[in-house]
């Protein structure tokens, strides 16, 4: 087709999520998946949220339907302010900006801020969907490896020596794909060094509350503030994807004003504001204060869930598997003790009827094939147990 | 704030919406708008959208609050497959994309296409948030003058001769601001020309449904397949927004297939898929089969309130004003007969208590200063009198 021709050149080389191919199988009988990063329905406060759409149809009917603001509604800013307090982020309804979840906070501040060949880093491995979202601003993307501490910072310290950048991309909590956590010494040297070269920290906090200890790490956002006075170089974004109800399509984005502001007219370009009717519904529910005994239930749930699976991995695959055991979040990522393609061995294991994420898809470069995700957010006991079963008899 | 110099190169010409922030005084106390695009929620259909509600959040309550396709629920795009071939947009629900609103269309498909630089092409006035994903996609934004016919595609042809295009944007039906319709002759010249040079036709529809008269043009994708036996260059973009309720944040897009998989691709990094819940909410409704009935009293009521309105504009203020009556839509578009400055003259009329936008925002170029647009979707008979009236007094 000659229209093909018209293409813009940044979309040659764009290539469809690999994940996405891949959860294709997923959906085939008889086959357990391991691999998508999707909440557990079975998990869903269905009834807190019936009670929440109830209450926007018919109390905000007219609010719920119509147009609203780009920033989003005031209330829901609000009552996001003081989820965020509880989470050491303290901001004002003006600093935040709500979106079509986590993922639009992500791609709109990379259009605002990536001039094309700009350098952002990112730690490897890390989420896909940032870098589809660097991919399509054309950044420069530079890796730094990671340990069981998160991020090697002193790696990003070094690169700084020599390479002038515009951003770091960073999950500190409970991260996708590892479930790792940067620990605060490097949370501390990460701000740092931010305000010292100047340049912006993405902290992307989805599974910051699916916490599996009592513990809670300091957000950037808030280490910044203690150490530095100020927030000028953080954006904190966070969704109710993983707590609520990723269908709403509802995340938002804590900003600093000079980009809040540009931001908004970006999304007002993209898509005008996110549904009103998801914003009302959030609104409600939040109102409810269902959330906190939502937010343990997940908790205890997936911790539980994680505890199965390690158990089965460790047991029937340990002699030639390792992790590190996260402390919260719905990622396990695993590796190889010898040299192994994860991608070959997948062929295997779908023969065998069980589908997972090779590594190698969330390594910016560098890949180590050994590596692989399995997610225990969604399988049950049952399957847990037959699916390691399986990858027992794909080996 | 150091950071502020983070900003990527192309957010720095970037301005807000000039309605946008007019759109403040229209929320002042005493003052009537005739300013907003918005729909009137006294005609939405509050007790379908409630019954469709409990249907997708009781029967299909799993698959509205969890994750989805991207290109959008299947169900959802074979109705709109139905709804479109009404129209006589025939396409299969593999050629659509469920998108936040056509406005996020509109936004996916300039970053798939438009290379900083590119030309594209739209009618002067235009819509303006249009122009606002041209910026941001960096397009060298070329205009040619509309008339009762709509766009004049004669300048595009003597254009054509010496500018290589990428695209041209336009709204054939009952277009914002100008309310006017493109001529079926102009339909199939442009239709010819695109295929002739190779460009793409972005064919934004939000209210072709809005008909004041029997009368239905055939869309430039209907004329692109009868003249030419296939729709290559033709986008065809369209809206829940004005025909059932834009706080569904919902909208579409109906695209060439090299164009479709690499939209999913932006759309994927840009918000994963437009809300479930939303596309739960308008499938259900479209399974209800009220929109037919819905569609009809919204057209009769606009046709009757854009009566009213004409007739008041020509009463009060035909002596100094001229305007085109329109056979559709949202919008009367109306001028000063001797030289006059609209956008001065607002300050006036907000004095007095009446807002309405001047034309020159919707000018990519050489502003027409004695140009404005009147909505008459959302004020009552007794608001449009007192406003007529009140522009009267400030003239």
């Amino acid at each position: 087709m000659k229209t093909e021709g018209l293409l813009a050149q940044r979309m040659l080389k764009v290539k469809s999520s690999a994940i996405r191919e891949l959860l294709k199988h997923s959906k085939m009988e008889n086959v357990i998946s391991l691999a998508g990063g999707i909440p557990s329905d079975a998990l869903f406060d269905f009834e807190g949220l019936s009670i929440a759409t109830q209450q926007a149809i018919t109390e905000q009917a007219k609010s719920a339907f119509q147009y609203g603001l780009t920033e989003g509604s005031y209330l829901l800013r609000e009552r996001i302010c003081a989820l965020c307090s509880e989470r050491g982020v303290i901001a004002k309804p003006e600093d935040v900006l709500v979106t079509a979840g986590s993922q639009q906070a992500l791609d709109l501040v990379m259009r605002a801020v990536v001039n094309p060949g700009d350098v952002f880093v990112v730690e490897r491995p890390t989420y896909l969907a940032a870098l589809q979202t660097l991919e399509l601003a054309e950044a420069n993307v530079m890796s730094v490896s990671s340990d069981s501490d998160g991020m090697v910072v002193d790696e990003l310290a070094e690169l700084l020596k020599t390479q002038k950048i515009k951003g770091v991309y960073v999950v500190p909590n409970f991260g996708n794909p590892t479930g790792l956590t940067l620990s605060t010494a490097r949370r501390e040297q990460l701000v740092k060094l931010a305000a010292e070269h100047n340049f912006l920290i993405m902290e992307d906090d989805p599974y910051g509350e699916l916490r599996f200890t009592e513990e809670r790490n300091a957000t950037l956002y808030q280490v910044s503030q203690q150490i530095l006075g100020h927030t000028d170089n953080v954006i904190y974004t966070s969704t109710f994807s993983k707590i609520l109800a990723p269908g709403l399509r509802l995340g938002w984005a804590i900003l600093p004003p000079f980009l809040l502001h540009k931001i908004a007219i970006i999304k007002q370009a993209a898509d005008l504001h996110a549904s009103s009717l998801s914003q009302s519904i959030a609104e409600c529910y939040l109102g409810l204060n269902r959330l906190p005994a939502q937010i343990e239930k997940i908790r205890a749930a997936y911790k539980q869930k994680c505890d199965i699976l390690a158990g089965l991995v460790e047991k029937e695959l340990g002699d030639v598997i390792s992790f590190d055991m996260p402390k919260g979040g719905m990622f396990l990522w695993a590796r190889f003790r010898q040299p192994f393609n994860a991608t070959e061995w997948l062929k295997t294991t779908l023969n065998e009827g069980v589908v997972f994420v090779p590594g190698e898809y969330f390594f910016s470069d560098k890949p180590d094939h050994s590596t692989f995700r399995l997610s225990f957010a969604t399988a049950t006991e049952q399957q847990m147990q037959e699916a390691v079963a399986r990858l027992r008899r794909a080996l």
